[in-house]
């Protein structure tokens, strides 16, 4: 998966102005506490991906010309990406983020909830003053909101998910549309839009966002079972001892014969199960089939995404946005 | 403190209609228990006053016709200040509002959490489709999301006054400002931009509601400590067994006597001081003119109020706006 030579130069600067610009954004604030807590996690370095994602798609679509009226909404949707992992690390009660305290472990639960509203409020506070007509204005804030409240809805799905064991594919797709991809489908439609896209173009790009967050999750959940433990940041089996329903875990339902579901069964949902007792559940979901079957939905996404950018103009940003595309659903780790 | 005869019927008639219009904003979601979850607070019955001030100002400077191109931004507010309720009760551990168990304590927290976050996106959503010039849906959506950001930061101040005995007022006065005030002022602002009032009347009535804001918050502080224990909706003297930084604490803290001081601070702080104890200390309280200092403060925010709305032309919505002030801010209970 060799970079066009472009791209590291292009996402390592494009990387170092959202930093800039998150940290100009997060300057205002009476309250000194509830500031430093509003910075805690979008100042820590981070892959910015969301960002580089609209910046990529509105330098494609429109040239560099367009990047400075583009990065306000690049930055509001990584204010938006950190409200949510704020909130999300409280409802979790997950206490470390980025090698870093939990802002609700560093200060307290009434400060990270306050912090998370206000990283919120400011998102929309960039997007008032975004340089762009009224439709598109409207449009932005409209739809910015529709995906903060399906976040939330993708994220009450995924918690009620972990106390069933009927969840059905469609209802899957479903959680990690809204959870996940909902971001990446409005930092490429946001990024067309700003940048003056057709209506071909923004519906194009609106759909390889979704595409994007869709193949990264799918390729996520197949990575958790099949990575080098050497080099995947988290531990290997972890969805299988705590049962969580994901493509693969819905797909083997149907697929294993029951000499197959017992020898599953021990492992699943077992946080005690045994490194061998992990392994055998994993082998087993190779065996029916259900690793395949999701690894050929990753491939599936990939030719979509690839496919919708035939509404790109050729450039080295829309190489950019292929390689975006194989980094996301085709990484090892 | 006698309301016009319009009063009565034109209030109730805008509550059915912010009613009507809560409840018709939110249907959509496809997470049943989070939208249940949403509609807990903002459909239970309540006063509707940030909206029925933003109402009323737009009425007394556009007339009837404006109303239903303001209705929408009046919901908007309604669903931040539910949202607020919500993550406040969160923070504060309240188990009942208006009577009924708490979101989280219905639900659970990271419900809670998801159901604000949701009401405050929903409110960005409502605000995107103002039928209104792009400088005002511009200012709009700046000056909401400024204000709930700042509305995190006047509830940051409370939490942590808690802590101090040394607030000064005007530490206190900012935190009320932005606590309880800024939705008045935004009601009063929003619905006179709205309603296409001038410069000067847009200037007059954000401070009016901002006075308004003000001058309640005042008057509850007073009536914590004075009112009729057999109207008043809280416990006489909680803020006093709390610790509570009023503006009646700080302006006591210079003007009490060694002797009276030593009376005060046996009930102020003392969550187990006896009810002789509390009165004794409101006693001090009226003594050294600290009650009637506040008093004369909320008399001059009522002073204040009524000059500002000069700006407004003379009718039955300006009589409405006049009650209102006396409403808020001469209330006995």
């Amino acid at each position: 998966m060799d970079a066009p030579p472009t791209f590291e130069p292009s996402y390592a600067a494009e990387v170092s102005a959202i930093d800039a610009a998150v940290e100009a954004a997060l300057q205002e604030g009476t309250n000194p506490r509830l500031l430093e807590a509003m910075r805690h996690y979008p100042l820590a370095k981070g892959k910015r991906l969301r960002p580089f994602t609209a910046m990529t798609v509105a330098r494609a679509i429109g040239g560099e010309g367009v990047a400075p009226r583009t990065r306000p909404y690049a930055v509001a949707l990584e204010l938006v990406h950190n409200f949510t992992l704020v909130h999300d690390d409280i409802m979790d009660q997950d206490l470390v983020r980025k090698g870093l305290p939990a802002v609700h472990a560093k200060w307290d639960e009434a400060t990270a909830i306050n912090a998370g509203d206000a990283l919120h409020a400011r998102a929309f506070e960039l997007i008032a003053d975004l340089q762009v007509a009224e439709p598109s204005l409207r449009l932005l804030v409209r739809e910015t909101a529709a995906m903060v409240r399906q976040i939330g809805e993708g994220q009450q799905f995924d918690v009620e998910f972990e106390r069933r064991r009927d969840v059905s594919e469609a209802e899957y797709l479903h959680m990690i549309e809204y959870k996940t991809a909902l971001m990446y489908k409005m930092a490429a439609r946001g990024g067309c839009i700003i940048a003056g896209g057709s209506t071909a173009q923004v519906e194009a790009l609106t759909a390889w966002g979704n595409t994007l967050g869709v193949g990264f999750q799918i390729r996520d959940d197949v990575l958790n079972l099949t990575a080098d433990p050497r080099t995947f940041q988290k531990e290997i089996g972890a969805d299988i001892r705590g049962a969580k329903q994901t493509i693969i875990a819905i797909a083997a339902r149907e697929r294993m014969d029951p000499s197959q579901g017992s020898s599953f069964a021990a492992a699943f949902g077992n946080s005690a199960a045994t490194p061998a007792q992990v392994r055998a559940a994993i082998d087993v979901l190779h065996q029916c089939g259900a690793i395949e079957y999701a690894q050929a939905k990753a491939r599936q996404c990939v030719a979509d995404a690839h496919s919708l950018l035939v509404a790109v103009p050729p450039g080295v940003h829309k190489d950019h946005l292929s390689h975006l595309v194989r980094l996301f659903v085709e990484r090892t780790h």
